[in-house]
């Protein structure tokens, strides 16, 4: 029985967007109706929680940060500048991590009893719009990070462009026929496949024809990244190149050339995205992307965010908006040119 | 101006050890005097946090993790499993991290007055005697994890065991001429280093002398580990295998050795500690520590604390206690027979 956005809407006697945007305290909402639609909300879930009727905004002291993965390389660190950011106000943080389909509704339905923390960070966690829903009946500041919350700040990177960095690198070494390793986690369901669409663009624009036989699809990791590579050996012409949408993924198909007897990159190039720690001692070329960098810029728009008076509306001040750092392709030695000695025309630069 | 456990006891007209024993509330303390311990706790300190006098013990809902990294896998797989059991229970987790000296003392000079928490977990954080104080001073359920706090429960590993489990892996394959590259941790200052000890050991079971030319003492991580590794490399007659303090290290060692056109294991062997997941994706020989588990136990550890009536005094029922967990070495292809044949003698088993 649990309370969505349009009950609370329906009780004030507003639409739902204007119930979500009084909820979050964003402007171009009257006073009276704020007033109206925060009374409703807590008449219909946040009178379950006895905290909430003694919290006001920004008082808890403590930012919630909802992901899912702790034990993953990227996640950390960008939990890591979240933290620095935070204790240097000392601002507490509570951690949520919700992992399968059955934690992640439970976390969902039991967010508005749970108004525990003045903001959320949501970090790489896609919300679907009933999620979303959720989220804004608590009535706290949302930022996402390495992902988007419609309608809420965010900070990340353009993953279409760091693909289109790591295969155009490919293309300019002379390759046509390229490979890709898709990860896919089935804890972040839905989120918008650029990597794979970046793989499609730029070998559209360099004029080679796309050939599914070429894309292995696998479960995000090195173990994901050793059967899509051992996949693409298969093939009665395999790849001279292979884009692998995550340094881990690109190591386990390294792992599989090992064992195959070929070289890296005498015989066959490798790509990954994210320049991990282990990135650097393994000699993988790579995309980096600033991952502590990311954390830090969401906890400054949650501290930009609880410094802006909840009465204030001053229009745009606390408009959503995003904030997306540059990566770039960092060469090391894990891709060559072809063996044939094929060489790309000259490109731009 | 911090308060330390020795005014309390002063205050209370007690010994420190009783006031330790009574803050913590651990058996063997007269309810009277427990109540007078208190109750000078609470004058000295406590009356700073305006929270403190309304929480009595087990009501926040919260527990606290202290720990000095959150980008290391193995940081974040220990975190991972303390939160899937707490989030079991709903229970909040409050992250905190210590990173240098300043913020470290920051920290356990703040903790009495940020009683926010029923319990925290010390993690991977080794303290002095002071600062075992102050956690003290907080009154709450202390559990440490991957290290231990004087008088309190604790889970870990053996790294004694850990270590003579990897150099005794080398000398059964015939090795004499071992190098370590030993990594230390400027947050993590004074942990005993048994991982060191163990090469010792090891060394002088199997006859062989200790050379400290072949120890490499090198700061912790990839970049460490393969500057030990040219350190070792440059001298007049190199080690034959090299024993890392962890995997990380030990890939950074791989690195150097790949890079002088060395190859492992033909040219030299190189084992490590963790089983880190690229471990496998680098085909790493490594003896393997539960990370994960260890944050389950020390979880379900403060779960049994908090479970027991503070009244209750059952002796024993909170007596500190300690649960060791197994490591196991892995063998994997970074490890073989020296290569001019020598072959150790058979040893047990």
């Amino acid at each position: 029985m649990s309370v969505t956005l349009a009950d609370v809407a329906r009780r004030a006697g507003v639409s739902p967007a204007t119930a979500s945007r009084a909820l979050s305290d964003r402007p171009h909402v009257a006073v009276a109706t704020r007033a109206r639609v925060r009374a409703a909300a807590e008449e219909l879930a946040f009178v379950a929680s006895p905290d909430a009727a003694g919290l006001a905004r920004g008082t808890t002291g403590r930012v919630g940060v909802v992901l899912p993965h702790l034990s993953r390389w990227f996640f950390g660190a960008v939990l890591e500048g979240i933290e620095s950011v935070l204790r240097h106000e000392r601002i507490d943080l509570l951690l949520y991590r919700v992992g399968d389909a059955a934690d992640r509704r439970a976390f969902f339905d039991t967010l508005p009893a749970r108004r525990k923390v003045d903001a959320l960070v949501v970090l790489g966690l896609p919300v679907d719009a009933r999620e979303r829903e959720r989220l804004e009946l608590m009535g706290v500041t949302i930022v996402a990070a390495v992902g988007q919350v419609a309608g809420h700040p965010f900070v990340g990177v353009d993953d279409h462009v760091a693909g289109r960095q790591a295969v155009d690198h490919l293309v300019h070494l002379g390759h046509r026929r390229i490979g890709m390793i898709a990860a896919t986690d089935p804890q972040s369901d839905g989120y918008p496949d650029a990597r794979s669409v970046a793989y499609r663009d730029s070998l559209a624009d360099a004029g080679i024809p796309y050939d599914e036989d070429l894309v292995a699809v696998v479960d995000w990791g090195g173990a994901g990244g050793a059967e899509g590579m051992a996949r693409l050996l298969g093939l009665r012409e395999p790849p001279t190149a292979v884009y692998a949408h995550s340094d881990e993924v690109a190591l386990g198909a390294v792992r599989t050339l090992r064992r195959a007897g070929l070289r890296v990159p005498e015989d066959l190039s490798v790509i990954g995205i994210d320049d991990h720690p282990l990135a650097d001692l393994t000699d993988l070329t790579t995309v980096r992307q600033p991952a502590r960098e990311q954390g830090e810029v969401a906890a400054r728009m949650v501290l930009a965010a609880l410094a802006d008076a909840p009465g204030a509306d001053v229009p745009g001040a606390r408009a959503p908006g995003g904030v997306t750092l540059p990566t770039q392709l960092v060469v090391r030695r894990s891709t060559a040119p072809p063996r044939d000695g094929v060489t790309a025309p000259p490109r731009d630069g």
